[in-house]
């Protein structure tokens, strides 16, 4: 769950503790890839529809967890492979932008989406390569704009660890830059650069985001203040 | 030029010598991220067709030259912009692949090619992830007979730098690794591997190649070698 | 000046402003390698006198400043040179380290220094391998005992900048480490570890600063700070 | 054992096989660092004796073996602790320079060393910064002739794998650095570099090797073919 996303899938605890009995309930953080990968998509999404994305991305050691990488595979080299990665990031995207409803259960958004998910040498940070057809096009502005207006839930109600915008934009042509800017709000935003006209499916753009930040524990602190003030914490 | 894609661009040498008057000749190299696009992409175009590609680099800091990229902004970061270069692998690639004629002159191959290029902290070699959609659909299978059945001209002719197969693929999950296959014949190879299957496009898999070898004085030498067996090299 | 150290070379601000005809006056930092050593070798000299020093860095990236060494010389090299570093932090350790009288100008330390200057693939702080040989011997727990209550003039004026010791220890067997301990105390803290006996010299350490914090910038807010107290800003 | 510095405790073969009823024999290799030490100190030795050695290492991530150093531990930081490495250092390279008797076994060389042992973001060759006091003074220049001037037994035997100078010297202020020197003479040689006056101890140096090269799987194959020559290799 990503509270910028899909806060009312908090409605889904409610099917969840009746068809397993509970009193509480699990809910569980997206992939660190998915969750900055999500983060741009929404305002896109709604704004303007999505019918396809491409994304490559270039990952964190840290995403590995310790001891994870061993130094002689990460110095000096890329491995283009992570596994699990892509499937994840296929699939996960998809359901988080979808909507969920009581009867029907989670319905994922309907468009396809394509990764190649790639570790390199960096510490943290997770930057991401982005094309996308919308269904309705966009000029590089348009989505400039819809990027920076975008707030939602943690930003009306305020929640502590939420960032001001979740989505940030450069306009420099050479950032986001993973060591300049994962830090960006505390990390707790999406960093997005480089839009521009994608000869093939319209619009490119990067993000980067920080995945063990707003991509792991910073994204649980968010959740449990959002299901505080939903009444969801026990007092 | 790439003597195993384009050997035959060399007929433009007697048109180049007589619009200007030469009685020598300048032909040159590619740019280092496109020869190695181009070399996977020569033998796919000439089985299947190409109608469109998305590549996403991850290129080496040799390829900015020295002293070129800072320390400071090269170690644990990734820089997601080079001047120039997704222009010049959107058209070279095109130009490369398509054919020359006395009366009509370069007509690049007819496809849509969309690129994203990324500096990262690699000493030498470019990685490439690759996703494609063929006029002719093609299965993973028939798209690594292809690469791995490809042989062109300075094959033919056994010249002295040329790599016994252009295109070598890997079949394990995470090869080709940067560090692990840069070398692949010398460097005078491309190296592919994760052939499978894109959601979006078809076909996708990464491409890897060394930038200054095959990129770049390898590429020269191997040039030269051919002009010398078409008798273009002075006695 | 370093105000752990020499705050009463203060004094040679007079005499400065006298021989020149000045208003104002010129107070430098020392070297960023010094700075940390010096820390560490005040409380030393102090309580047990010093005879001789034999150090060996390794130094940050950000040390040389921008754009400063180039990617293709620092990524998986050591390069054990850096230009009149050796000379300085031979040179300006004694004479920070020695005292300052109207009449007789500065008098260095009466010690002997050796140093080997490394340059190594970090971003920031400077690792430095110490044995030293004190007039009177000291154990491994004595040193540590003097290193953490040493407290000097910045501690005892509650200087805004000033860190609540200057010289951290660290007990662990492999502590400290650059990325780890870099930031002890916002940077404006040496930190030590690794103290031991040496069969050479009596004693072995390491110590370990921010080069760009203590060893620059954060360095001159701290004199700053300093001379506000003592009077010597303007109003 | 290293063929250059102690072909003569091959004797010791002989009172192994004995004591323990062997119609074998065990020989082992020296420690990484201390094989590069040992191959500098060795004609230094011979020549002008030695009083006291104060070395410290920057070692590279390959020592450590597979998986080795996590990739988290290795970028942009620095280790200063390697387990039992500084006491290897210690005591390995006395014995090698020491000889061997029948009756009195093995006499270490009867000099000081103390090690400051240090790991760092390169992938292979470790660089050590190396201070000595001779027993018989000597000008850098000396020093510089005794190491080019050095040649052993394997150089005498023309041994397939040794290097044809055993210690090679760079007259660059800058050199050797790791990256372009670990491989002289196929990372088979030890190379020397920034020969000068130590104020403390009267000559310092920096040597570099490779670590898997010479001071690993290499060694071992000198060391075979040097048992071969010596009749000491089965039929």
């Amino acid at each position: 769950m990503i509270p910028e996303v899909n806060a009312d899938h908090v409605a889904a605890i409610e099917a969840q503790r009746k068809n397993r009995g509970w009193k509480g309930y699990i809910v569980t953080n997206a992939n660190c890839s998915a969750i900055h990968l999500t983060l741009a998509l929404k305002p896109l999404y709604d704004a303007f529809g999505i019918d396809a994305v491409l994304v490559t991305t270039m990952q964190a050691l840290s995403g590995a967890g310790y001891p994870g990488v061993p130094s002689l595979d990460s110095l000096d080299n890329v491995i283009p492979f992570i596994s699990n990665e892509e499937e994840k990031l296929e699939t996960e995207s998809q359901k988080m932008l979808g909507g969920w409803s009581a009867d029907g259960g989670f319905a994922p958004a309907n468009f396809v989406l394509s990764a190649h998910c790639n570790r390199v040498a960096v510490r943290d940070g997770h930057m991401e390569a982005v094309s996308i057809r919308f269904k309705q096009p966009a000029t590089p502005d348009e989505v400039i704009e819809v990027f920076e207006s975008f707030r939602a839930k943690p930003q009306e109600l305020g929640l502590p660890s939420a960032p001001p915008q979740p989505v940030v934009v450069r306009r420099e042509k050479n950032r986001p830059q993973t060591n300049m800017d994962r830090d960006t709000h505390n990390g707790m935003a999406s960093v997005v650069g480089r839009v521009r006209e994608c000869p093939l499916l319209g619009t490119k753009f990067v993000v980067l985001g920080h995945n063990t930040i707003r991509g792991a524990a910073g994204a649980s602190i968010l959740n449990a203040e959002l299901f505080k003030v939903e009444g969801l914490l026990p007092v």
